[in-house]
């Protein structure tokens, strides 16, 4: 089966309160999705939307550095002007999560408060709009220890696993698989930046002939490792 | 533009000594590869081609344990059977790299000497049986600290630079992008896994409709971070 990957444009600057699941419904029209078929939306659009955008000159003479301090709740490492931090929903990567790129100047954007939340609303209104509900990734862009650039992965999902199971199952020559288990939300979020782009203004993908691992299912809940099984926290 | 992505069957199982990049030459060859295409290929069936196995049972009474040891320059976390552990390309993986799956019974699967040259070599052959030099990538499935399941990342290429490096570039509003490097290579690897998945046989795929970064390009050179700017090692 062939992976079919579309960027989703006409969606244009978000402000808070914009209506973005609709807007994202009225684009993704066109494509006539399915319900099978995968949304991934960056989560920058997301947290416009929410009103998770604080302007920094509010917040102090340092605002960026208060505002990565106040979304952290444990730093791993500093270095310089890099912070490596762990926010509230677990997640562990640069700034906390603040970002000030694609947004105005004196500006940050923040995480969604529940991503997987976000999602599911995304995913309803497209649902109420369209009359079907494709799965919904909202990604992000982080860094990883031991390799050089930055790739995109799930913070929220809805109406899918992030994890497809396969431990149990057998290989092509009759071995237990004894430890696989494939984050495929991680992976179509990496997919769907390649038709994205850091600059280009496009903030959608629509993603067709995969399958996904049935859901519900929640990053927070499926893919942050918690603290006794993590090796490096 | 739309990205593509089509598992290529047919090539089947390998033994050390076959001719993998002339088998997958002919597997791609009714797709019409152009010179702007990705191909991924698993590393698993490089290795094997390349000889990259050990018979477990003539290294001794505990064959992959000692075969783990034996691949790893350096251990950076151990818990029960689990080995995180540096090879000798800087690669941060379980169990250095030392795969069991997929492969017969008593034997695992290494990792290939030098996965760069081993997807150059790949794409030379391509371009000698089909008259296109497309992009290679070589992937390995990975683990991460923080983040439950594994993703497919890339441990070679050919052809192509595995880093797109946007720094200087400006976003959407006109902030500069100061951070922001995107690793293609990785994101190209894990959106193939989409289409090969851990058990179906399917060791490759073409990737069609992605603008990578102009090559040459090395994983060992350009990804791996050196332990000088390395937070976690």
């Amino acid at each position: 089966m062939t992976l079919r990957i579309d960027p989703v444009s006409g969606i244009g600057d978000i402000e808070p309160g914009d209506d973005l699941a609709g807007l994202l419904a009225e684009a993704l029209r066109p494509f006539g999705p399915a319900n099978e078929d995968v949304v991934v939306v960056t989560h920058k659009v997301v947290s416009k939307a929410e009103g998770a955008i604080v302007e920094l000159e509010d917040v102090g003479p340092d605002g960026h550095r208060q505002v990565v301090e106040d979304q952290a709740v444990r730093v791993l490492r500093r270095r310089d002007q890099l912070v490596i931090a762990e926010t509230e929903h677990g997640f562990v990567c640069a700034n906390a999560g603040v970002d000030r790129s694609n947004t105005r100047p004196g500006t940050a954007v923040l995480l969604p408060e529940d991503p997987d939340r976000s999602a599911r609303r995304i995913r309803d209104r497209i649902g109420a709009a369209l009359g079907v509900k494709p799965a919904v990734v909202i990604s992000d862009t982080f860094g990883r220890p031991w390799r050089r650039g930055l790739v995109d992965v799930a913070i929220g999902v809805a109406g899918m696993a992030p994890i497809d199971d396969l431990r149990g199952t057998t290989d092509t020559v009759g071995n237990v698989l004894d430890v696989t288990e494939v984050n495929i939300a991680d992976e179509l979020a990496a997919a769907a930046d390649l038709v994205m782009g850091k600059a280009t203004g496009i903030c959608a993908a629509l993603i067709r002939g995969v399958r996904v691992p049935p859901g519900p299912g929640s990053v927070t809940t499926d893919v942050v490792r918690p603290p006794h099984e993590d090796l490096f926290r």
